[in-house]
């Protein structure tokens, strides 16, 4: 299984701003390099804050893309994933429509009647962890169903709890050229956060695009 | 007057962790030009926040440099120049020992007996705003004192400040090969952060260092 996280941060490294509101941090050249990365993926891996914040679509916007996987074989979007501990994906989320098909990975403290409504729009349930899914285990059981390409679009606290357990292999960062601010906005990171052992990364390369610049990281675990 | 934001993050834009401990982000080549930047500037400006937990000296650290400085007819270091609304400085503070010259800037909330101490232990104290600093007024006082080259050196609090008030003529920002993470460690840019009218950056450069990348932003105000 190959992880990458894609994420755009403003110069000062936020996601959006404290209201959660989407802010365009990126342009063209960067939306047609996500949009071929989700061509690429089997599967596209967001958390339930990005759902209830943005309702996402997450498929691929080119026509031609799409036609280019169903001619190698592959369905025309990558499989959609949440994973969504408490099972709060409303089932009226864009990303429950029938444009691809949707897992949504939960723990065991997500109530019953949630997980039978997500199980009803057609979702792909997978149980792993008590409280919290279980990464590791969720993961797991997304590369038993023949998912090996993944690509995490965010929020900070999904990207935060793979970089803990050690399941990136890749970090791309567009840094574009606005500072959003704010102790309390969203950041590419966050969660409780380390204070040791820090995840080291490796800069494979650096590319000017849009009115930013595209980090290109590989990460070598903790 | 011109002035220059220089700090360092981790690839998820980080200050520090959110103990506030000091992280290693860049390397020796960064650190060298740090230090060159603060040999040109008259003045290497923190907030309250940085000197608390970091408790800096702020002063240039190669000879040469410093030499170079005295031979131009200024004195070996650059003036350190503290934003305390407060005046939270601990008298013992690094930054206030005599190897340069140093301004504290505090609000008129700041206690009598607090002024009064640092001004015994020879700062040179500059009254602006009521409950903060007024960073306008405070800016053009130092303005006023002849020190013309800024350079802010943090932390977040201080530098979405600066932004807010479109005092910020260019943003350096060291990016490093690490990930810190954590909702509370302090970013770039904290405070109350922006949500409409985001502060717009040129990207001038882009060189790597050390293990990461320098990003140099024209700032064009808001």
């Amino acid at each position: 299984m190959h992880v990458v996280v894609n994420a755009a941060t403003s110069a000062d490294g936020k996601l959006s701003s404290r209201r959660r509101e989407q802010i365009a941090i990126s342009g063209e050249a960067d939306f047609e390099r996500v949009d071929r990365l989700r061509a690429d993926s089997d599967a596209v891996v967001v958390g339930a804050g990005t759902v209830l914040a943005d309702d996402p679509h997450l498929t691929v916007k080119d026509a031609d893309l799409r036609d280019q996987r169903v001619e190698d074989g592959e369905a025309a979007n990558p499989v959609r994933v949440v994973v969504d501990s408490k099972a709060r994906t409303p089932v009226d989320a864009e990303i429950l429509d029938d444009a691809a098909e949707t897992y949504v990975c939960v723990s065991e403290a997500a109530p019953v009647d949630r997980r039978m409504d997500l199980a009803n729009r057609g979702a792909e349930l997978v149980t792993a962890g008590d409280d919290r899914v279980d990464l590791l285990r969720a993961f797991a059981a997304l590369q038993e169903a023949g998912l090996e390409r993944l690509m995490v679009e965010g929020g900070g606290e999904l990207i935060f709890s793979l970089f803990e357990d050690g399941l990136v292999d890749e970090l791309r960062v567009f840094v574009g050229p606005k500072v959003i601010g704010g102790r309390d906005a969203p950041t590419l990171a966050d969660g409780e956060g380390f204070v040791e052992d820090f995840p080291t990364l490796e800069l494979e390369s650096v590319e000017r695009l849009d009115d930013g610049v595209l980090l290109t990281w590989q990460a070598g675990g903790r």
